[in-house]
């Protein structure tokens, strides 16, 4: 089995990327930088026509979405996820679709918006983004991982999220402790460590 | 297996009424009016806090995300989507968490931000939303179904967001060829007139 997984570095393809270093399995790389435009080049488009990363090339073809990849990848680590077809897997990939849907095209927009938001506009998109990391911290969030006693696939994709917010200085450590600690949790992980050094960016 | 969906009505959790109608399953409905700010009382969010529909009640607990739910009711209903272990599944949802995560959250924008977009801005958000639809009729699509040659519970996801546009006045006939004809070939099924006439909404 071939893996190919395409990333811009720090973007939401760490999710995919963590879970491909905590897999065990062997996979290789490919930066697309999405600053400089790469995803819109005719070469990327034919691997993933919305022009969006991540994209995982295996062996049977494309797959998109880091929900879906992330679940992709852990078939071959169970420990990574709930067994497939159970409740508690269904109930893991709730919480990914709730990021994947929800939290990161409403940090997105704060973040990353062009042109970029200024004034009344940014505060409003910013407090509905934070009102989206509140509802983690205070209810969607088990502790010690986001499932609960188990790391699952989950805690890479929060990480992801986690990490735009504390570099922008937005996760006020006592309004969002469990958020912060988790971050630490994460940093302290070799797999974390290694997809942080290889992408080139840093922990927060 | 008890299982109860709340929706409101017309809204996206339509995908997972569809697909529960699909099924063949028994389930119950409660109607969670968003535009009365149902969602927001004390009994919903003590179901799902995110304050959002659908939400699926099952005798294991509550799963949200209409990919979560649609691929959960599949399982009583293997017709409905690809084998769960499947390349062709983790593709189906690929494609659904592109609707989910990309496709709903620019549509949206467009028809339900408040205060409404005016003016550039919306002209702005409009060509970006549209954009992603041209991707799924040009590129995403297989047609005669979003799969192939099988109904999946993608189509009932899809046919959503392109009853939206359509409803709208804006899903072209000679620029989305595949899409409005995908819309007359849903309609046709039993189970979507009764999800319609049940939601109390129009076919479109």
């Amino acid at each position: 089995m071939s893996l190919k997984l395409y990333y811009s570095p720090g973007a939401c393809a760490l999710a995919s990327h963590i879970a491909l270093e905590e897999s065990g399995l062997a996979f290789e790389l490919q930066k697309i930088d999405l600053r400089q435009g790469e995803q819109k080049t005719p070469d990327y488009l034919a691997i993933n026509p919305a022009g969006s990363t991540p994209a995982l090339v295996t062996d049977e073809g494309v797959l998109t979405e880091n929900l879906v990849i992330m679940a992709w990848v852990a078939r071959g680590a169970p420990k990574l996820t709930p067994e497939p077809d159970s409740f508690a897997f269904a109930k893991m990939q709730s919480f990914n679709g709730f990021l994947g849907a929800s939290l990161h095209p409403a940090i997105g927009r704060v973040l990353f918006a062009k042109p970029p938001l200024e004034g009344e506009a940014r505060a409003v998109a910013l407090d509905i983004a934070m009102g989206k990391y509140r509802l983690v911290e205070d209810s969607l969030f088990k502790g010690p991982w986001v499932m609960g006693e188990n790391y699952t696939v989950a805690d890479g994709y929060l990480y992801v999220f986690c990490r735009w917010v504390k570099a922008a200085g937005l996760l006020d450590a006592e309004r969002f402790p469990q958020l912060n600690a988790h971050i630490t949790r994460m940093q302290e992980r070799p797999a974390v460590q290694r997809a942080l050094a290889v992408e080139g960016i840093a922990a927060v």
